[in-house]
This record gives C-alpha cells, structure tokens and sequence, in this order.
C-alpha cells in the first residue's frame, strides 16, 4: 500500500484556543474556503448542503403555517432607507453603496440590502387595502449584505445568506402571536434538527432590531460558553406601517395601520453548529441535516468481492438514509476514517473481507466512537436506531454543557467573578435599566442575551444596582 | 349578491400590441409588481411559485447528474474581473459598481456579479490538484445584476434569479459532452415541464458568451413569433482556465490546464411561459408546474352544506394535486372564474347545491374552455388524464405556432419579404462569415439565433452572399 497520503489533521487543540480550531475545522472539513473579497466567504458544497438541509426544513414548516416565498430586489434607493428613522441609524454605517451602473454615475445612490424591511414595506403599501387582505405572510430566501470590520465565516461575514419573514397583521394580537409562533419554529429547527438547546427570550431595549418594538431571540451556548444568538423575530407594531404607509380597511370601514412583524436566521447557525457539537477530530454533525449520514469505508478493498459488497450494501442503504462510499484507491482507510470524522459524519460504515465472510460490517459512531458489529440483515434497522441515539446524545451533551456553565449570581462580584475564570451564562435579576445594562457591559463586558420566556424567582434585587427587579435575564459574552 | 365587486379584466389585445398585453398580464396575474428600483422586479409568491416548482424539476436533475450546489460571494473585485479580456469586454459595460462600503471608501471597487466565472475560477484554482479533483461539478442558484438600460419584468431587468453551472473536467471530450447534456436537460425541462418546444443549436462566433468558445442554446418561439433565448450552456475550452492558473495533474504526472463548461437558466424562463401559451384572457400555465392546477369554485356557495363540501373535496383531491378553493365571500363566482382564468389555473372545478344532488361536480379547462360534468368518485380520476392532456394540447399548440411561422428562405429579398411583413423564424444556409450576419442585423433586423444540431439539407447557397454554404440556421428577431 505505499504512495498513499496521511491525511495531515492538524487542527488547533479546541481547549487551547478556541478562536483558531473554529477556523481550522471550517477549512479542513470543506465547509467554506476565503474568497479574495474582504469578509465574505465561499460556501463549499458541503457546507451548502447542511443550509439546503436547513432550508428544507424551515421552508416546509413556513409552509404549513401559510407563508409564502416571493423575491424582492437586492438594491434599496438610499431615500427608502431614510424613511424610519431608528431603522437608518442602526443599519447605515453598516451598508455598502453602489454609485454606478455601467458608465453611468447615479443620481442617487442605492444600498445592498442588510435587511429588506423597507423595500418590503414600500410594496406592501400598495398591496393592501382591506382587512379581507390580511394577514400577508410572505418570506423570502436571499443574501444581504452588511459591511463588517471582524468577520468569521458563518458567523459574522459581510454577505450571508438567510431567511427574512415579514407580515402584516389587522390586530396587535395576531401579530404578537405571529411572533412567537415562528420563534418556536426556530427553536423546534435548533433542538429537532440541529440538536442544540436555545434559550427563548426577549432583547432588551438596547439589543433589539433597529425599529423594532420588541425583538425575541433563541440564545445558544457554545462549547467555549459563549452565547450566539442564532434567531430573532421581531414585533414591529405599527412603527413601520406609518413610516412606510401601509394601512387597511377595517371591518368598520375605518383606516388603520398595519400590525407588523419580521424574523430571519441565516447561514449563522452552521456556525452554531460547529461550536456546540465540534471537537479536537473535528466536525460533528447531528444526523438529521448531515449531508452524509453514513459513510461506507471498504477494508482491503484490493482484494476480490470487497468494493461490490461495499457499493451494493451503500446503494441498497441510500434508499433509506444519506450514504455514500469513499472507495477512493489512493487513500489508505486510516486516511479516510481521519478525514470523515473531520467533516463530522454521523457513523462510518466499515467492511473488508473478513466481515463479508461473516456476513457483517462495523458501524463506528462519530459522536461516542464506539465500535459495534451488526450483520448485514439488521444494519438497516440498526443505523436508522443509532442515528436517532446519537441525535439524543448530541442535545443532551450540549445541554449538559449549558446547565453546568449557567451560574446563578446574585451582584457584581459575583458577576465579575464568573468572567474572570471562566465563560457561560450568569442567571441574574435586572431592574430593567439601561445604565446597569451598560454597567455590565463597560465593566465585565458582558451583554444581556435575552429575558427568558421561562422566568424563574431568583431574587428581587438587580444584579448591578440592587435595586427592586422583576425581570430574570441571562447575561454572557456574544458571538 | 349586492356589494360584489367586477374583476376588471382590462388587458391589451395581444394581437394589436403583444408588449402592452405582456406588461398587463404580469401585473394582473400579480406575478410581478414594479419597486422603486430602476429595472428591477419584485417577484410576487404568485410568480415566485413557478420559479421554486422550475427549481425543483432542475435541482433533482443536477443532483441525479452528479452535480452540487455551492455558494460564491455577489461581490467581484474589479481587477478580478479584468482577468480574462472577452470577458470583461462583454461585462464591464452593464456592471454595477459598489465603491463605498460603511463611511469607508473602497480602495478597489467592487462589482456586483453579472455572473460568476471570474470569482469561481479563483477558487477553482485553490482546490483542483490532481486528475483525481475532476471533474468538479459544481451549481449555483442566485442573483445576478446587469445594468440594462431597457427592461421589461422576466425577460430583462437590471437584476434576476438564475442558476449557472460551472464545471472543470481533465479533457475536452467530457466537457463537451457535459455542455450538451446540460442543453438536454434545459431542452426537456422547456418540453415536458413547461410545455415549450425549443430550438437546440450553437451560437455563431458573434452572439456567443463573451469568453466561451462556444455557447450552446435552446431557442423558443413566442406567440408573436419572436424568438426568445432560454437557456445556454458554454464551452470555454481551457481559456480561463489559462486566465486563472487553473491546472491539473495529469494521469502522467504532467501539468494540464482544466477544460471548463458554463451553464444558466433564469427567471426569464417565466417570460417565455407567459409569451408561448397566454392568451386574451390572460396567463395560461402549464400544469406541471402551475402553482395551483385545480381552483375549486363553490357556487352559490351561501346554500347549506356547500362550502362544506368544496372544502372537503378540496382537501381530499389536495392529496393528490396543487388544488386550492376560493371560497371569498366578497366575490360572485363570475368575478372568480376572471380572475383565475386571468391567473392561468388549468382546470376550474365549480361545485353547486345541484351538482351535490347529482353527486358531480363541473371541470373546465383554461386551454380550450372545454366544459365537463364529472361524478365525485372519478373526479379525482379525471383531473389527472385532464392535467395530461392540457400539457399535450398546450404543447402541440405551441409547437405547431412554431412549425407555422417558420420559413425556408433562399436569399435576402426572401428573407426581407418575411420580416416585413410577420414575425417568425427563417431557415437559411449561412457561409458562415461574420459580413453576411451583420448585414442580416443592418438591413432586416434579425439576428442567427443558432446553428441547429439537428441540420437539414435545404441549399447550399449562403442566405446573404449566395456563396457555398454547409450550415443551415435559423434566424428571427429576438427578445
């Protein structure tokens, strides 16, 4: 077997510095590569099929909730931007400009959209007239852009792709409930499929969507103990409606403005995903958006009968499950086992000579390594089992994780104390001021991550001010 | 019935003006709407939904094909461009330019992709090694921008949605193959999806894609008898791989440049839908790929148990078929079955107290209006051999429109004589200089859409210079 290559898995020790070993697990595994733009990046085929996963599921969920896709336009006059006022200012220093088009300079300049609110709002004003029009539930799969300084991929680029829902409601109540509705969507996406545990909340005034009413948000924690926010959907009430003018007829007869809402998540939660579930072989990835579930590694595949026992057993499997085969000639199966657990599928199917004679195969999980062998009547039965257990066992590792880095803290020093020594999630109270919000930030460098859906009684005193508080918060450093 | 509104079926006569009865069409069948961005278009869910139903017929055949979807950034730095000289010569011109990002003034501007070979070539060159790499098959759906100066919604706009391929292979005879076998799938999605028959052939040197050593294309006829370019799919020969560095090892250990193929379809696919089959009462959509195949109509649907058993028909043959049920309040069935013809839903089932007596309901076509009593328990039956036939009609019909306005001509006057007095297409024997064609364009008006694979022996004198000529092509005038 001479010639063949090690397959060189030199990845930075996770513990040692997490920043390095995100980036050196998104390269080697294929899932982006750098581009010679500033801060975007090239979303490879294997990292494009775990969003064509993502999509799949959220697109059909969307669905049956009666939303609908359409496609607004990628350019948005710098007029249009200007038209609410909070909106403009959080997202104007974060635009890029097109000033030409071919030879001709343009009379006003046109931004890439970071976000669609107002080219959406500007059409919806002329769609809608009477209540029997609402509720409008439209969504629409695009890229934006926003001109980012630090960027990583997946998690801060200057284009992503993503999701963006906007509606219209006739009432206040539907559209609060429109709200929750789609962020337990994104929930349900993140524990169901991804396997990671979030966190549901409420931004605080601070943190909200520029122009938002109220922004919800699911808050994961990450292997390091950092928080990524990795969903929002925003309540806009009527702020935008009487911006941009968008009004109906009630059921009396009378004009009023619509009730509004919006929510996206983006190609960030692969992101979320590397860093919940990652470790020092790499990827890990939960078996149900796993572009490959199982890979088939054939042992001795020189010798006679292996490769067609190896392609038939994957293209009887592939019938139920994402498999494919690595019969590659020049790689040795040690190379193959390192590079498939670098890109994280979920088992590896092994079978050489002597397994054929007794008529089994190996099954070799990438999220335990435990080794099993299963004959080759019950493999179908087994990997459907033991996909579904690693599922299980991925969410429960990374609630895990979350439950033993969320700490209880009752002031400051206590506080402090946390981010000095360690990274996670601080339970706290909050009197709901911004200057101890501040405070937080400037002092321990802290932000709030949401008040939780689930509110427990903690305490009754703020965390920074001691003050009488009501409102539990999660505190933490964000992605 | 008071208080019903009348659908205002105000659209051109297509046969006094087919560019107004176009523009009237989009916009009442709510396919597209005009946003205050010059040369773009909002793509309503109407019209989107035939786009996800073309993605879906294309993704499934890309995939079965062997292909992946990736992702590569919308931003191109200007210098990249610059890269390969046809090709920033035919782009440059009708590119839109981003040179301010943030506060910050770019130091190189950015173009935003008119499409993608310069930035893929980049990174082709990263990651092709060895023979092993190829071929590399890789799709991308997104969007692109060409600043047009004259546009119309679909057909050309300053922005649209499209996939392109973009392969790499270790010899020419696979990638000559891989241009032709994409020009089949874009062939048979135009016959047996959208029930467009095409024209398949090569481009002549002059109306090829800037760069490519050949371009490929299906060429379709409209029902005003003009042509329209539906797809087309590129041989670049080793051309940018020499402009990009994109080499291969060789099975004999030698340095090769990669052969390269380019391929796209875009929304303009639905222009082309809209102009083969529509008629005066509006859009007619093929049934496979019609977001909605059947419209179920409750007639005097304020009768006890009526509504009750639309919805329960509905929901029953929803199983089987797009099927969705009007059951507005506000509008008399009249108005209804306007607005659904207008929307080109194929088949319009009615269903009223007498027919529930009779246990039937009633189907109409949109393609011929043809009138159908069918018993409940073979509507489900009937519905699926109406779908089928409806393709095949709308099918035959366009193609014997083709077959009708095409013409054999020997010489200029001939070919002259055609373009003034009708539209159509004319085959012709070509010598195949460049003087002949731009005489063609100068004189009539017309362009060579293509030379088509499937040649015939109709002379062998050229159309224009009556010199010996060996191709035959069709010619028309084009969208």
């Amino acid at each position: 077997m001479d010639g063949k290559k090690e397959f060189v898995k030199e990845i930075t020790d996770m513990d040692k510095d997490f920043a390095s070993w995100y980036t050196d697990v998104v390269l080697k595994a294929e899932l982006v590569d750098y581009p010679p733009v500033k801060g975007c990046m090239v979303i490879r085929p294997y990292g494009y099929a775990i969003w064509e996963n993502i999509q799949d599921v959220l697109d059909k969920k969307f669905k049956e909730t009666g939303h609908k896709n359409a496609y607004f336009p990628l350019l948005i006059p710098e007029s249009l931007l200007n038209k609410e006022k909070e909106h403009v200012e959080g997202f104007a220093p974060e635009v890029a400009w097109v000033t030409q088009g071919g030879e001709e300079k343009l009379t006003e300049k046109l931004c890439i959209r970071p976000t669609s609110e107002t080219i959406i709002c500007t059409m919806y004003s002329k769609w809608i007239n009477s209540w029997r029009d609402l509720p409008l539930l439209i969504n629409q799969w695009a890229n934006v852009v926003r001109w980012e300084k630090t960027t990583r991929p997946f998690l801060r680029t200057s284009e992503f792709l993503w999701q963006e829902g906007h509606t219209l409601h006739s009432n206040e109540d539907e559209a609060r409930r429109e709200t929750l509705r789609i962020l337990k969507i994104y929930a349900q996406l993140c524990e169901e499929w991804l396997a990671i545990p979030v966190i549901k909340g409420r931004k605080t005034d601070k943190e909200k969507f520029a122009g938002a009413e109220e922004t919800y948000t699911i808050e994961a924690m990450m292997h390091d103990g950092k928080a990524l926010q990795s969903g929002t959907s925003h309540y806009f009430g009527q702020g935008f409606a009487k911006a941009f003018d968008v009004k109906f007829q009630n059921k009396e007869g009378k004009e009023e403005y619509c009730y509004q809402t919006s929510w996206g998540v983006s190609t960030r939660l692969i992101g979320g995903i590397i860093m919940t579930h990652g470790d020092n072989r790499g990827l890990k990835l939960p078996p149900r958006i796993a572009p490959i579930q199982v890979i088939v590694v054939p042992i001795a595949q020189h010798k006679e009968g292996v490769l067609e026992k190896a392609a038939a057993l994957t293209e009887f499997l592939n019938k139920t499950y994402r498999v494919q085969i690595d019969a590659r000639e020049e790689y040795s199966p040690g190379y193959k086992f390192n590079q498939w657990e670098m890109k994280g599928v979920p088992i590896r199917l092994e079978i050489g000579p002597k397994d054929i004679e007794q008529e089994q195969c190996v099954l070799v999980r990438r999220d335990t390594g435990d080794k099993e062998f299963v004959k080759l009547t019950e493999v179908q039965k087994r990997i459907g089992e033991m996909l579904q257990d690693i599922h299980n066992n991925m969410l429960l590792k990374a609630f895990e994780n979350q439950k033993d880095r969320t700490f209880v803290v009752k002031n400051m020093e206590e506080l402090k104390n946390i981010y000095d020594n360690k990274q996670g999630f601080a339970k706290a109270m909050w009197c709901g001021n911004r200057e101890c919000e501040d405070k937080m930030k400037e002092e321990i460098g802290v932000t709030i991550r949401c008040m939780p859906l689930e509110q427990e009684q903690i305490g009754d005193e703020c965390v920074c001010c001691g003050k009488y508080a009501e409102k539990m918060v999660y505190i933490g450093k964000q992605y």
